[in-house]
């Protein structure tokens, strides 16, 4: 019997998949002991609002520059509940495990998820492991469902744009899916492109003390890339976004792999950044505390909310034209998350 | 472009997504409107602690006599908050499709999901969708986490076994892992078998009526069945357990493919039958409330719990021996839920 890899019989419910979790779940997720990982979790949240949130990985190469698939799906879960202003504060763990995995590969994403969820302030408080035979899955696929606290008087969602907000991007455009994509097709660039994945909390915490209700939108531009999430807030409020192309900041490395490759940033996921749209009066203030925040150095002004147009994203472009941006049509890039 | 198929196009977070979720998953699962399915959801659940659960579901072949694979993920964590003693109230949905499924096997497990969460009480308030290319997954996997309230005064947990405990079973052992094997391997039976898959919250709900605080312990006995899940009560409770072999429930026809194909029932999947633990005072008032609920009608008496032998499940046999119950060890059935 192997015993560096992943057997079927890791996930019969019996002897080894008890042992798989004691060892090596438990052990990195729950080191202090705790109420270890059980079926099911009890949690006292306190009073108020909560967010629920869920997010599956699937991303090829499993390990990336910048990151692997164990903090993206930390990460991934953690934001989507920052964009609500939520605090994060427990996450669930289920893991899709192809037959054949070699341990040791298991271990390095799941000791990745226990940094990454420290990192974001989060405890691991539930799980689930299937194996499946081999050839019925590729390696490692993994879902994370996250909760977390809302704080009074905040009503952040994609429905709350209004003419006048400003939009702000909380730094480059691109890196996450230019980084998986330079790993998967084996691509040398002089400058290694990282993924940007990082959780996002910290920064919407700082952003909430500087703005408060004035914060509208928040959004993470995963896949389908900043074009795609403009277009879905755009519709979700009914108003019209202007971008400004001159402002849209791309790193030079990235912006030189998406021209090699035919790629367009505005398009590509990312998965340490964010959107946000701010009532003019408070928009300033929302910047400047952005650049006090270790994620939110570059971030700007992008773009501008109008009543015309609702449902529509245009772009005035460098040279003094105007052009429709859409959502992304067509496959840019399987399996980026 | 083949319009009745899934296309990694619908997993790339564009257009051919926003419609999908629009077209497929909002009509089912969020058919007067509401809030939608965000990337997020916003809930209130009212002062007190909660339970947060996960399961991912790889069953093949998703349709099976008795249920499929949409059934199976709603009730499967409806189930494993139920035995915290908690009322389900929301899940999060996780897709991984396969690029190539039919869409209307899409539809169907979708149609199955929202039938089984509104007769669980549940709401569907988050999802997420992923696709992968044709043979990185094998058709269709789901995860789904969930959200219950659990009222005051209720403590109930897989450590909680008590010496004096009496152990009940809600109904006949090995039917759900029984249904799927015989539907995979194409063994035609005379009396055909069904899976179980049912929301066990209602049944668990009048339990507490009957018991309250003298149900220490619930467990749905899944993959493993009632001899692993047993053994895990066992342990983490520092108890022993005594079964009567002659009081363990099992159908005619599930013994008799049981016997067909070498399985022992004590090993097989359930997914809509739960193991209680009360305390000796409670229990004969349980096993009533128990007998008056469609999911109770065959509940009985199986074991009992012991100071002696801590961590060990013993079987009291037909014949007047005794013999220690072990865990499942191998893979017995892989891909059963």
């Amino acid at each position: 019997m192997d015993t560096t890899r992943i057997l079927l019989d890791h996930g019969a419910g019996g002897r080894a998949s008890h042992n798989l979790v004691n060892d090596l779940f438990l052990k990195h997720f729950a080191p202090d002991g705790g109420q270890g990982i059980e079926d099911c979790a009890v949690l006292d949240l306190g009073p108020g609002r909560i967010a629920f949130s869920t997010d599956t990985f699937v991303v090829t190469p499993i390990f990336f520059p910048g990151g692997d698939i164990g903090d993206l799906a930390v990460n991934g879960t953690v934001n989507d509940l920052a964009m609500r202003g939520a605090r994060p504060r427990f996450l669930s763990v289920g893991f899709i495990l192809e037959e054949g995995l070699p341990l040791e590969d298991l271990e390095r994403v799941v000791v990745s998820m226990a940094r990454a969820a420290r990192n974001a302030g989060v405890r691991i408080a539930a799980g689930d492991t299937k194996v499946v035979p081999h050839g019925a899955a590729d390696r490692l696929f993994i879902n994370t469902a996250g909760i977390g606290s809302i704080p009074d008087g905040l009503d952040i969602s994609a429905t709350k744009a209004r003419p006048g907000d400003q939009v702000l991007i909380s730094g480059t455009m691109a890196d996450h899916g230019l980084a998986v994509l330079c790993q998967r097709e084996g691509l040398t660039l002089s400058n290694a492109i990282l993924s940007d994945t990082a959780p996002l909390g910290g920064l919407v915490q700082t952003m909430i003390e500087a703005g408060g209700p004035a914060i509208h939108v928040l959004r993470d531009p995963t896949r389908g890339g900043v074009g795609t999430s403009l277009n879905e807030i755009a519709l979700a409020s009914g108003v019209g976004v202007v971008l400004d192309e001159t402002r849209l900041p791309v790193d030079e490395s990235v912006q030189g792999a998406c021209d090699l490759l035919g790629l367009e940033p505005l398009y590509v996921a990312n998965e340490g950044k964010l959107l946000a749209f701010v009532a003019p009066d408070a928009a300033q203030d929302v910047l400047r505390a952005m650049h006090g925040h270790p994620l939110g150095r570059r971030a700007d002004f992008i773009g501008r909310v109008e009543a015309s147009r609702p449902g529509q994203v245009w772009m005035e472009t460098a040279v003094g034209g105007a052009r429709i941006v859409d959502m992304l049509t067509g496959e840019q890039l399987p399996r980026i998350c």
